[in-house]
C-alpha cells in the first residue's frame, strides 16, 4: 500500500504557532526568576558542584540536551538515567524539568537530592506544584493550558479547527528547550567560555 | 563564594533569535520534501513497518523525543541507544538526524540500515552530505552556516556583539525539534489519531 | 608516570569465588519461586501482554540485559530509562530488581505500576522488603549479607584478608545476572523458541 | 489463558554451567594480558586520564556495569551512549567490548578514539578480529565456540539435550561481567581503595 500526500495543512503553520508561543513567552518570562536561576548555575560553577539535571520523557530529554551544554561550558553536570552519575552532596544543584511538576519520578528524586542539602532549580509551568513548593528556586514557563484563550482563538480563527494543535506537552517542551539554549549564551557571557571553548569540549565520539 | 546577577543581557533576545530562526525557515523548508517524507512516515505506519530514529549527541535527543511522539501516534518506533532495539528489515524505515550530514556513527548505522534494504530518510543542513547522498528523501533544515551573513547583521546591528549567538548546533537542532512536532500534528491528521489517543499511548511511568 | 604490574594477587581468585557463589545460589533457589515468576512470565508472552523490567543502577543494567533477552524470544518487553517505554497496564508485568528491596525510585514506579493493575515480579535478596511485600511473586538471590560467614571464612582462610571481596552489590548483581540468563533458556524450552529464532530478532544495529 | 510450571528442566542447571564456564576461563585467561590491562587503567588513574567503555548491545550493558565500578574506585570514565560523554584526547583510554571483535558501531568509535591517540583496551573472544588488531592490549575471555567440544559434550552428557545451552553471546557475556569485577578488586587492591570509600562516591539518586 503507498499513500500519496497531495497537500501539507499543518507543518508551517505549526511551525509558526511554537515559535510565536517562544517569543511571547520570551516576553513574559520572570527577569526575576531568570536572575536566580542564573546564580545557582553560577555559584555550582564557581565551587565545582555537581549539577543534575532531571525530567521524565520529554522534559527529560530536553534536560539532556541542556546538560550537555552545560559540560560544553566546563560545569561539571550529569544527567539522571545516564548510567555515570556520582552522588549528590550538600551545595550540589540538581535542576529538575516538569511541565505539570507532578511527575512522581522526578518528585521522589527531587526530595532524595533535597534531604542532602543540594539546591533544587526546577523548571515548571505550575508555581504551586509539589515540585515548585520543594525547589529553591522556580522558573515558570508557561504550558498550553495557561494561554489556553489565546491559543483556542489561534485554533480556531486560523486553522479553522477546535482541537489545541501542538499536542500533549509540546509547547512547554520546546520552549523550555529555546529558554534553556538562552540561559547557555548568558552562561557564556558570564562566565568568560567562547564557542570555541566550548567545541574543544564536545564530544568526538558519541552516540 | 556568592554571584550576583544583576542584569540580563542574552536571554530574551537569544529566545527570540531562535524563535525568528525557526519562523524563517518555516518559510524556506520544502514543501516538497515535507510531503516525500511524511509519505515515508504514513507508508511505515499502515505497512506496519518498524521506524528506527537516530541521531548523535543533542540531535540525537531531538530524535528521541519525536520517536516518543510516533510511539503515541501508534507506530512501532524505536531509537538508537535505547536497550529495546529490533532488527531493521526491508522496507523498515531508518530517520537520521545529523546537521552535518557526516556524524561518523550515525553514516555507519544508516549505511547497514541500507544494506538490509531499509528505507532512509535524513534530516539535515547539507544536501550534499554522505548522509543525504545514501538516503531516500532528505529534509534540508537550515544550520547555522547556512544564514550566516543574516545572522552576523543580527548579531551586529541588533545585540551590538561579534561572535554569533546560538553556540554551535543549536539552531539546527531546535528548528528540527518544531520541525518534526509539526510533522507530528500533520501525522495526526492524515491517520486520525486525536490528542486523546495520543495521551492514552503515553507512558504512565517513565524516567 | 607509568606503573608496572608484577603479580596478580586476585583476578582469579575472585573470579571463582563469585563462580562458587553462583553455584552455592543454584542450590539454594527456590524452585517453587522460580515457577510461579516463570508462570508470570509465560502468561504475559502467551496473552501478548507487556513486560516492563527495571532497577536502579547496576540492578537496572542486568534488567536490561535480560530485557534484552526476552526480546529476543519474542516478548513484547520494555526497560524502564528507555526513550520508548509505552504505558502499563492492568495484567502486564513488571519485573523490579533490587537487592536491598529499598530503592526509591523503584519503589515509587513498582507502586506507580501496581495502581494500574499489573502484575509484579520482584528479584531481591529481602523477602520482607518494601518491594517485595508489595510484589506479587518474589525470587530470593541472596546478596553478600545473607552468607557472610562462609564468605568471611573463604575470605580469611583462602586469601588471607579481613575485608569482604566483591564489592558492594556485586554478588547480588552477578547471581542475579546468571540466573535470569537460565530462565531464558528455560523460557525457550517452555515457548519452543530456538536459538535461531533469537538470533533472527537480535538487533542488526545497535549500540 | 494460564499456564501452569510443573517442572523445571533447566534453570539450576544453566546456572551451574554458566558458573562452570566462569571457574574454567579464570584457569586458562591470560595473566599477561590482565597485567597489560591492569597497568593501561592505574595508568589512566595516576595520570588523570579518562577512560570510555563502549560496546554494544549486552556487551554494553557488561561495559556500563564495569564504568560504574571505576567511577566508585574514582576513576574519571564515561560510557558510549550516555548523554554525558566527554571529547576523548591522546593518552585517554578506550575499553571497549565485543565477544565476536567485529561489531561495527564499536570498531568504528574505537578506529575514531585511535585517531587521536588513546589507548584502546579489547575485550573479545577473538584475537585475530578487527578490534583486537587496532588494540594497544587485548583481553581474551573465551566465548562459546571456542570450547564448543567440551559444551557439546557437556550439554550431550550431562542433560541429555543437543542444542548448546546458554544462548548468542551469553557465556561470553556473563564471564566477562565477572572478569570485569574480579579486575575491580584487584584495583580496589593496587590503589588502595577501600569499599567505604566505594560506597561513599556510589549514586544516591539513581535510575
Amino acid at each position: 500500500m503507498t499513500t500519496k500526500i497531495e497537500e501539507l495543512k499543518y507543518v508551517k503553520n505549526i511551525m509558526r504557532e511554537i515559535a510565536t508561543y517562544v517569543l511571547k513567552t520570551s516576553e513574559i518570562v520572570s527577569e526575576e526568576q531568570i536572575k536566580r536561576a542564573l546564580e545557582l548555575l553560577v555559584n555550582a560553577y564557581r565551587n565545582n558542584k555537581t549539577v543534575l539535571v532531571m525530567g521524565a520523557g520529554r522534559s527529560g530529554l530536553v534536560g539532556r540536551a541542556f546538560g550537555m551544554r552545560l559540560m560544553h561550558l566546563g560545569f561539571r553536570t550529569y544527567v539522571l538515567g545516564d548510567t555515570i552519575v556520582p552522588p549528590i552532596r550538600k551545595e550540589d544543584l540538581v535542576i529538575a524539568i516538569s511541565g505539570s511538576g507532578r511527575t512522581k519520578l522526578i518528585i521522589t528524586a527531587a526530595e532524595a537530592a533535597k534531604s542532602v542539602g543540594a539546591k533544587i532549580l526546577a523548571i515548571t509551568s505550575f508555581p504551586d506544584s509539589p515540585l515548585a513548593l520543594l525547589s529553591d528556586v522556580v522558573v515558570i514557563i508557561p504550558g498550553r493550558t495557561k494561554i489556553s484563550a489565546e491559543e483556542d482563538y489561534f485554533a480556531r480563527q486560523i486553522l479553522g479547527i477546535h482541537e489545541p494543535l501542538a499536542p500533549l506537552g509540546t509547547l512547554f517542551e520546546d520552549t523550555t528547550m529555546i529558554f534553556l539554549d538562552s540561559l547557555i549564551v548568558e552562561l557564556m557571557s558570564i562566565l568568560g567560555v567562547s564557542e570555541k571553548d566550548m567545541s574543544n569540549r564536545h564530544a568526538n565520539i558519541e552516540l
